[in-house]
C-alpha cells in the first residue's frame, strides 16, 4: 500500500499534488456553468464541484476558487446578473466541455470557441447549453467564504429544471444513464457510467442479512 | 421535454421532490465516513456530498444535514474527537454501504450491523473501513453554517492517504477504475464507472479544432 502523510503532500511537486488530491474525493459530477455579463458577454466553464445542498428549498452549491488574484468570469457574471445555469455533460461532448477550462480572455465566449450552442429561454437571463439534456436555471442565493483557503461556496436556488420526459422515473428520480451523463475523476479524466443497483430507503427494519 | 419551475417543485410530494432534486447535481462520489465517540463507540455513515476544497493545504468538505432536531452521530463524534475517516465505496460492498444510512441507535455501530471491518491505525483515533481500497484520515478543520437551510459544510485537512500502489499514475492521479469505485445518483442508485477519455491541461494554445 502507498501511504502519504500530511508532511509528504508538501514534498510533492505542485501538479502531482493537485492531481493526487483532486483524485481522492472519488468520482465527481460534470457540469457546465453558463453565465452572461451586464454587457451581454456569455461565458461557459466546466465544474466538478456541484453539490446537493437541499431539496426544499431546492438548492445546489459549487466551489469557486479564490477570486482575489485571478479573473473569475463565472463568479463576476453571477454577481453582476444574479442568474446562472448548470448543464450536464454527456459522452457526445466531453472534449468540448473539458476545453472550456482554458483561460480565455473575457471577451471570448467559450460557447463559440468550444462549439457549444447558446440557448436562451424566455424570462431567464443566463444562457443554457443547447447540447445538454439536463439543464438547470438558478438564481444566486448566497456566497459563503471558506476562510481556510479563500475559496467560496456559491449557492443557488433552482428556478427551472428541463430534461427529457423519458428520463423521469416514477419515484421522482432522473435516470442519468439514459442521457449518457459522464463523471470526472481528478482534473482531466472522464468516465461513462452504468447502473448496477438501486436499494430501498434504508431502515433498521429492512436490513438485509449480511455475511 | 419536462420543464419544472420553482413553483412546481413545491407541488410535488416530499419523497418525489427529494428524489428529483437529489438527482440533478449529476453523479456523486460514494464515501463512508468513519468516526468514534469520546466513549469509544464507532459510527459509519455513507455520504454522497464529499467535495474537493483545495490541494494545498489538502482539504475535503462534505455537507452535514441540520443537526438541531435529529441526532447526527457523525457530526457529534467529529466535534468530540476532532478526527474522522473518508473511505471509498467499491462494487463489492455497495449494499452494505447503503444500509449504513438507516437510523440506528447511537450505541449500535454500523460497522457491526452492516458487516464492515473496523480498522485502526497507530496514532489515529478514527476507524477506517478495512474493505475500502482508498482510505483518508482527516483532522477536523472548520465548520461553516449554511444559513439558508441550516446545513453545515464540514471541512477537514487530510493527514493520511492510503491506497494501493498500483492505482497511482505517474502524473499523480489515482486510477479509481482500478479499485472499482462506484458513484451514486439520487439517494438510492449505484453505478459502475468506465474511463472513456483523458485530456491534456486545457490551454488556449492547445485548443482542438471543433466542428
Amino acid at each position: 500500500m502507498k501511504h502519504f502523510t500530511r508532511k509528504e503532500f508538501g514534498e510533492l511537486g505542485k501538479i502531482e499534488r493537485a492531481n493526487l488530491i483532486n483524485s481522492i474525493s472519488g468520482y465527481k459530477s460534470a457540469n457546465l456553468i453558463g453565465t452572461i455579463s451586464e454587457i451581454k458577454q456569455t461565458n461557459l466553464a466546466i465544474f466538478s464541484s456541484v453539490v446537493h445542498i437541499g431539496a426544499n428549498p431546492p438548492l445546489l452549491g459549487f466551489i469557486m476558487r479564490p477570486v482575489a488574484e485571478v479573473e473569475r468570469h463565472t463568479y463576476e457574471n453571477i454577481k453582476q446578473t444574479g442568474f446562472y445555469t448548470i448543464n450536464h455533460v454527456h459522452e457526445s461532448f466531453v472534449e468540448k466541455a473539458h476545453y472550456t477550462s482554458a483561460k480565455f480572455d473575457r471577451q471570448v465566449s467559450e460557447f463559440m470557441v468550444c462549439a457549444l450552442t447558446e440557448e436562451f429561454h424566455a424570462d431567464f437571463a443566463a444562457p443554457f447549453v443547447g447540447e445538454s439534456h439536463i439543464k438547470i436555471g438558478l438564481k444566486f442565493a448566497e456566497e459563503i467564504p471558506i476562510k481556510i483557503n479563500n475559496t467560496i461556496l456559491v449557492i443557488g436556488e433552482i428556478e427551472h429544471l428541463i430534461f427529457p420526459e423519458n428520463a423521469l422515473l416514477q419515484n421522482g428520480n432522473i435516470d442519468l444513464n439514459t442521457v449518457e451523463d459522464v463523471c470526472i475523476s481528478s482534473l482531466d479524466t472522464y468516465h461513462s457510467v452504468t447502473k448496477i443497483a438501486a436499494f430501498p430507503f434504508a431502515r433498521t427494519s429492512n436490513l438485509p442479512e449480511f455475511d
